[in-house]
């Protein structure tokens, strides 16, 4: 199984380099208490690694000199997060393991081009969880990155076959337009992939304004998990035991994307 | 060229968890100060990694269940020492990366199987300098294990092609016996391997009680990258200026190793 924890969910966004600790630290209790296995967990960077990422245009690639201190830093915040993620972890007695994508994974033009699985794979195996991010990666094309953590979960489920993926943002999951400014907007508990595409279209017509809430990017990321066959939820990682729940397939306030 | 810079050097042997931060800031600054490219960095463990390695028996593969959560404990103490490290590179503008053994190496029976090389190469080509460490890894056959910073600096001298390998520790160098208790022990500025070897012999029939003043198993590291032609200087990281000279080819106080 594969759990995404979104920056806005264990940070606060509003000050750099601010770890939610109260947050995490409920988070790993509910990853406990909840005890599945295998399981993958990958992080979002939040407060710390995008302002980092933004100042040096590390997204944009290659295109001075003085960004690369920039990557440096860039990964050396990230890196500063999963140390707290990962002691929590450890601490409540879960063997996790960091593994920065910085040192198995080579991106082109921003996708993933070659990922080294071995030791992951040995992981899960003997009983390890392993600990991903978003993180600023070396790519073939345009020398560096920033690869996300979603691009990240939805290529582990789709190469490792993973039964489910959850996702835990700060919001309760989809709706049918933007909940903060169309009155029409519904909350949609389940839908399929063609349902998805459809108000996708919609969104492009204008005649919807953003049936992600928000999330496009990050929706668009999961498609070709959901293709292939891993059931997508999304829930509000911010309000307690929901990461249990669904962890656990237990009803669940959020989205569920199926492929049919 | 690569820097090994023994656990002695950047830590309190004595003291668990004790970094020498005044130690490693005088080292940062001298590798800043020569400016040297392209240049690795892989650190020992020091009074961070071996206690806890020691204390779950990681060096000897796995034999029960309760070293899982050893293993983790492990890596991360080396993670913190390896964040100090990183930090104080990046605060004097040197672009230091991680990269973390465990999650681009996997052993088979304590000796590198795979590396994936990949995002180090393309981090050296864009001036980064990586830095890796003595680990815990996975290996294929007993399932984990500690991989030394010694066969580290060896495995990438050879597959790099270094021009040199530089060896910090806290001693000067090697003498012809134990200085400590063999008043006809002197101490050696240059030899090659023939005569090595020969020493070495002399040891294994007791006639010298150890040539490589208590360095015998990271000299035997060192063997295969000198025998292909990497010269191995060891000097005293622990005497300023030491490793500035090292690496700027500049005449030290030291034992050099080379093929003839």
């Amino acid at each position: 199984m594969l759990l995404k924890l979104g920056g806005s969910a264990i940070t606060t966004k509003e000050k750099h380099f601010t770890p939610d600790v109260e947050a995490i630290m409920r988070l790993v209790e509910e990853i406990k208490h909840a005890d599945v296995s295998p399981l993958i967990l990958v992080h979002g960077g939040g407060s710390f690694g995008h302002p980092v990422a933004k100042q040096y245009l590390i997204n944009e690639g290659y295109t001075d000199s003085s960004q690369i201190i920039g990557f440096s830093k860039t990964h050396q915040a990230m890196t500063v997060l999963n140390n707290l993620v990962v002691d929590s972890l450890i601490n409540q007695g879960i063997p996790a393991i960091a593994v920065p994508a910085s040192s198995c994974i080579i991106t082109k033009s921003g996708r993933i081009e070659s990922f080294e699985k071995g030791p992951l794979i040995k992981m899960l195996e003997l009983g390890f969880l392993p600990v991903l991010y978003g993180d600023a990666v070396l790519d073939s094309d345009i020398d560096f990155t920033i690869l996300s953590g979603d691009q990240l979960v939805s290529s582990l489920a789709m190469s490792l076959n993973a039964e489910r993926i959850i996702i835990g943002v700060d919001v309760d999951g989809l709706y049918t337009a933007d909940p903060k400014t169309d009155l029409s907007a519904r909350f949609i508990q389940h839908i399929t992939l063609t349902e998805l595409k459809r108000l996708q279209h919609r969104v492009g017509e204008g005649k919807v304004t953003d049936v992600t809430g928000g999330m496009p990017r990050k929706i668009q990321e999961l498609i070709p998990a959901v293709e292939q066959g891993v059931p997508v939820i999304i829930v509000n990682a911010t309000k307690p035991n929901n990461i249990y729940k669904a962890l656990r397939g237990q009803e669940v306030v959020g989205t569920e994307i199926e492929r049919a």
